[in-house]
C-alpha cells in the first residue's frame, strides 16, 4: 500500500545575507536547500520544497512561501517547531498548513510585496548594516513619490530587468502600487505586483534614488518604460541588503488594492 | 621644535558580533586596534587610543568613548569624515572634539548606561538575531522590575561578576538606575551605574531573566547581594548579543538621576 501524502505550505523568513537566495548556487547555500535538508530528516527520505520566488543573493523574505509533500503525518503546528528545532537562527518557519492538492507556491500567487529599506544620513549606525542600505546624499521625497507612481500598471518592464535573456516569458508586469515612506532617516519602499522580474525590484528602487538624488527626473521613468529597449548603466541595481520579500498573496487581485 | 599634540575625544558606535571587544586578544580582533590602524595612517605613525570601557566579546556599543592625541592638525568634523572613510561599516565614529588635557575616557566618566534587548515570543524573527537575545518562554515583568529595583544603590557585586579574580579592585559598584522597558515582545533592561565588574550587566539580565521565567524569586537579588559570596551557577551571563554600550556619563552624577 502506498502512504498518502499530504500537501504542505509554509510561511519562511530569512536573514538573506549568507545565501545565494532560495535556489541552489555553485558559490553558496540556498535557503531552499537549507529547508530540504530539515525535510528530508523528519520524512527519512528526500523531500522537494517548491518556492514561490527565486529572490536574488542576499536578498531576505519576512513571507517567502514555499509547498511540499510529506508522507508523515506530522500535524501543521509541531511541523513548524520540528523545522525550526532544526534550521540555522537565520532561517525561521512562521507559520504551517496543509495546502490543497492544486496549490502551487509559485503558479497560485496572484501576486507580490517586496520592502526595501535605505538610510539617508551623514552617518550609518552600524546596528542597520544588515538590513539597511546606506545613502549619504538627501533624497527628493516628493520626486521619488513621482517617478514611484509612474512604474504603476502594465508595462513592458525591459529596460528595468537586469538580464532580461534569463526570462523565457513576456516581460510585461502589473504594478499595483509603489509606496515610498518616510521617518525621519528611514525611507521604506513598498511595492506590490503580480511578479517581477530577475532583479527588477532592485532596479526600479535604484533608479528611483537617482531620481531622489536629482540626477534623473521623474519623467524619465515614462520614458524608458516606453523606450522598451534593454536596460542600460543608465540603470543603477539598489544593493541586495535592504531588499526582503515581505508577503506573497494567493488571493485574488482585486482584494489586493 | 616639538610638533604641538592636540586631544581628541570621540564618540564611537559598533556592531561587536566579530570583534574581541574594545581591546586585543589573541582569537579575534579589538575595535581598538581598527580605530588605531585608521588613526596610524592618518597620523603618520602609530597612535594609541583610550577607551573608557573594556566591553566584552560581541557586546555592541551606540556610544563608547575613546580619548587620543594626534600631532596632525584635523579638524574634529574633519576626523569623522577622515575615520569613517576608512574604518569597516561595523564601526563609526558618531562625534569628534577636542578634549582638555585632563580628560579621560575611563577615569573622566561618572556612569554608564547599558541596554540589553531580548525577545519574548515563540518564534525569532531572523533579521532580530544579530542584535537581540531570545527566550521562547513567557517573563513576568511585574518581577522582573522588582528585581531590577533590588540591584540599585551601592553594593558589593561580587556574586553577579563573572570572575572576581580578575578584578583588582573593590566589586562594590553603584547602581543607579535599572528600568525594564516592554513593547509587545521586545523587553529592552536599561541599568545605569558609575561603573561595572567584568561580565557584571549579563550576569543581572541573567538574573532577571531567571525570575522572569519563575525561575528565582525577586527576593533572591538582595539575598545574593547581602551574602556577597563569589558567583555560582545560580546566576547565568545573558548572551553577548543582546548587551550595547548605550552612553558613557561625563557630567556629575547628580544630573543623571
Amino acid at each position: 500500500m502506498v502512504p498518502k501524502k499530504r500537501k504542505y505550505k509554509v510561511v519562511i523568513a530569512y536573514d538573506g545575507t549568507d545565501y545565494s537566495g532560495w535556489q541552489y548556487q555553485d558559490n553558496a547555500t540556498g535557503i531552499q536547500q537549507v529547508v530540504e535538508d530539515v525535510l528530508a530528516y523528519l520524512e527519512g527520505a528526500p523531500v522537494r520544497a517548491f518556492g514561490s520566488s527565486r529572490t536574488d543573493a542576499g536578498v531576505h523574505a519576512d513571507g517567502f512561501v514555499a509547498h511540499f509533500h510529506l508522507t508523515k503525518p506530522i500535524p501543521p503546528k509541531n511541523l513548524v517547531r520540528a523545522m525550526n528545532s532544526r534550521l540555522p537562527e537565520s532561517v525561521r518557519i512562521l507559520k504551517a498548513a496543509y495546502a490543497k492538492e492544486d496549490f502551487d507556491a509559485r503558479l497560485s500567487a496572484t501576486g507580490k510585496e517586496y520592502r526595501y529599506q535605505l538610510y539617508q544620513a551623514d552617518i550609518m549606525p552600524p546596528k542597520l548594516v544588515p538590513f539597511w542600505t546606506f545613502c549619504h546624499r538627501p533624497l527628493d521625497l516628493e520626486a521619488m513619490r513621482d517617478a514611484a507612481m509612474r512604474f504603476v500598471g502594465r508595462h513592458d518592464f525591459v529596460s528595468f530587468a537586469a538580464n532580461p535573456n534569463r526570462e523565457l516569458e513576456s516581460t510585461v508586469r502589473n504594478i499595483f502600487s509603489f509606496e515610498v515612506r518616510k521617518s525621519g532617516p528611514r525611507y521604506v519602499f513598498i511595492v506590490r505586483g503580480d511578479g517581477f522580474l530577475y532583479k527588477q525590484v532592485r532596479s526600479m528602487v535604484g533608479f528611483l534614488v537617482s531620481v531622489g538624488k536629482g540626477n534623473e527626473r521623474p519623467e524619465a521613468v515614462t520614458e524608458l518604460l516606453e523606450a522598451k529597449a534593454p536596460r542600460t548603466a543608465r540603470v543603477e541595481t539598489a544593493a541586495a541588503r535592504g531588499l526582503s520579500l515581505h508577503k506573497v498573496f494567493y488571493r485574488p487581485i482585486g482584494n489586493l488594492v
